[in-house]
């Protein structure tokens, strides 16, 4: 059984849309998923992709699901805040030293 | 009632967890944490908050979700990626500009 259906406590069907995404041998994966987004979400989610694109869905979503665990406030969205502030201190460190030049 | 329980076809009770972030003027904006999140999950996330910090957390929540449903692979950790190539971006400049100076 994968992670989800272990967590879930049902039969691992052999289309399971879970299993490929999240493997029984890290279990964390999913139950922090889980606690974000739902177990049902997460499956619709997943479903409405095709199945080239599912690998790289899971790994957002958990990779959110993750930050919303360390910040419940903000999630990664204070990531992206603090991603803003970074930016707007190089450029004004480049238009200094642009106008140093100048 | 709330978008909230409006959505849910409830009753909003007087102490109602998602009636002070979802005003009835704006259903569209539970409907689309609703439909990432998941009502229960985001009401399980305000109520383990201090409530001074439940707005923004809604706030946040709702951005991630508007995110994903524009973005279904990716959601905002696409936009991580993109700020994480712009910061480079500047660096390199300054970098650059740093050496032509020197």
């Amino acid at each position: 059984r994968c992670a989800a259906c272990k967590y879930l406590r049902r039969r691992c069907p052999s289309d399971c849309i879970f299993s490929p995404y999240f493997p029984s041998n890290n279990p964390r994966r999913f139950a922090c998923v889980h606690r974000i987004h739902g177990a049902s979400n997460v499956a619709k989610m997943l479903q409405q992709l095709p199945a080239h694109l599912r690998a790289e869905a899971a790994n957002s979503l958990y990779y959110e699901a993750q930050c919303r665990t360390q910040d419940p406030v903000y999630g990664c969205v204070g990531i992206l805040s603090l991603l803003h502030q970074q930016i707007h201190s190089v450029e004004s460190q480049l238009a200094k030293t642009r106008a140093e030049i100048a």
